[in-house]
């Protein structure tokens, strides 16, 4: 593991790691803010997923995130979104191949031999960061579009390893939406049962656990209707009874605007989470 | 003048306009964040100067100005670094030429042309904010290194015309450091006493008014002893008796996460002289 940047940042330090992932089999880059808090003693570490076409820099550079890492003493990991490299399948569209991984483990051809980013982010990344880092096992999760997919579908099949999960206009019914048809079907085939585990709705319906959902949603979002359509949710929770907050944003889009927005909102949420 | 990026962001709009500048002879874009205040009075504005290599994104997607910004009732207006296009003169590298203006009114071929950044802040883009904005036509204004330079410039030749102005990490001796001998030189042509219109430390030195400076600067800067040379202001200031808070920031460099930590600080500062 490589420290590739090492910036201060509200008294603690905004840094870039490369390492070589055996998950993945690629080389990965990840963001990690170290908070103050972190030279005395283990906080806990909330994970970032990143949006489509997005790189482990979107995020860190652009969400104002941390000053409210700084304050609630949070560690915050903002992983790549796929696999990168000359050896790894890509295809020209935005939304497939490199920058476009879905949080889903490959099982087609050519995807399969590298784009394993739900076993990256469940287990690979968090056990780095646990064995290098001042982190005392107690995991928040969160995302952004793809990336709020990828937070509520980690975090509601591994209940006993997330303490908390919120998303920022997550796709959570990708087997409804164009974009998750496009992907699923290049990454799993077309078995739809297979895509089931990675559906935001019908984990919901299927879930053990009741972990509470925070979700904000901009209401200008140009995907209101096609791709997102927030309506699904609200249904399947209604429906399961699982908790869910979900805050409708009048005149906001989908840009980092409204992230940084909202994102002190969603620290203090995890916040309480995880020193609870 | 067309706007060209909308987004709600902190109760207000961060939006991006194009326009056709008289002074430049071409194509401009600007950031402007219009608070949430500006929907119900007119309020002051703060003017951004970027530094080397940036348009007029940089600043408002990494900064995290808007937060403070929604909170003190100021609109702030980011510029271009220099003009842009292809009947632009340009230079292969990233000191001279297009993103890099260095806000001055070029003499020299072929810059003289179209290289006028000076009077485009000084006076065109002022104009145009005050005409087609809810600006009250209290200024203040800031910048970062090549920018941080231009603020300090720009305030101490126009008292009359700016209340606040701060800088991070500015170019203060230009004439006195490798990037603005190369620059003034090119621009302005081989007569130094033409530069003195252009160095802070100069300027320090005959200005009539005593309009407080406030400077971050981070001691983690690989240009400090190179480039910046903080002793250099201080210097200045305590023999002219200038008011100046030069804060030394220990393991910050130069980068937006340093100006994000310290952003607040510098906008309660402006938004305290605008608004006394």
């Amino acid at each position: 593991m490589e420290r590739v940047e090492h910036h201060a940042c509200f008294d603690g330090w905004q840094d870039v790691y490369q390492h070589e992932s055996a998950v993945l089999g690629c080389t990965m880059k990840f963001g990690i803010y170290l908070p103050p808090q972190a030279q005395q003693r283990k906080v806990p570490v909330l994970y970032w997923l990143s949006g489509l076409t997005c790189t482990e820099q979107n995020f860190i550079t652009k969400a104002a995130v941390q000053r409210y890492a700084s304050e609630h003493g949070i560690i915050v990991v903002a992983p790549d979104t796929s696999p990168r490299g000359e050896g790894v399948a890509d295809d020209p569209a935005y939304d497939l191949g490199q920058g476009a991984g879905f949080y889903v483990n490959a099982t087609q051809t050519p995807w399969a031999a590298h784009y394993r980013m739900y076993d990256y982010v469940v287990q690979e990344l968090p056990d780095m960061v646990e064995t290098h880092f001042p982190a005392n096992g107690d995991r928040g999760i969160s995302g952004h579009s793809m990336g709020g997919h990828g937070a509520l579908v980690v975090a509601l099949r591994n209940p006993d390893r997330y303490r908390s999960v919120s998303a920022f206009s997550p796709i959570f019914a990708p087997t409804q939406g164009p974009w998750g048809q496009k992907a699923f079907e290049a990454y799993l085939g077309t078995d739809r049962e297979t895509w089931k585990h990675y559906d935001t709705v019908d984990l919901i319906r299927a879930a053990k656990e009741r972990v509470p959902l925070l979700v904000d949603q901009g209401l200008n979002d140009e995907f209101l209707e096609t791709q997102l359509r927030p309506e699904l949710l609200r249904n399947a929770c209604d429906e399961a009874n699982h908790p869910l907050t979900l805050n409708l944003r009048a005149g906001y889009d989908r840009s980092y605007y409204f992230i940084a927005r909202f994102m002190g909102e969603h620290i203090a949420h995890h916040a309480s989470a995880l020193k609870g």
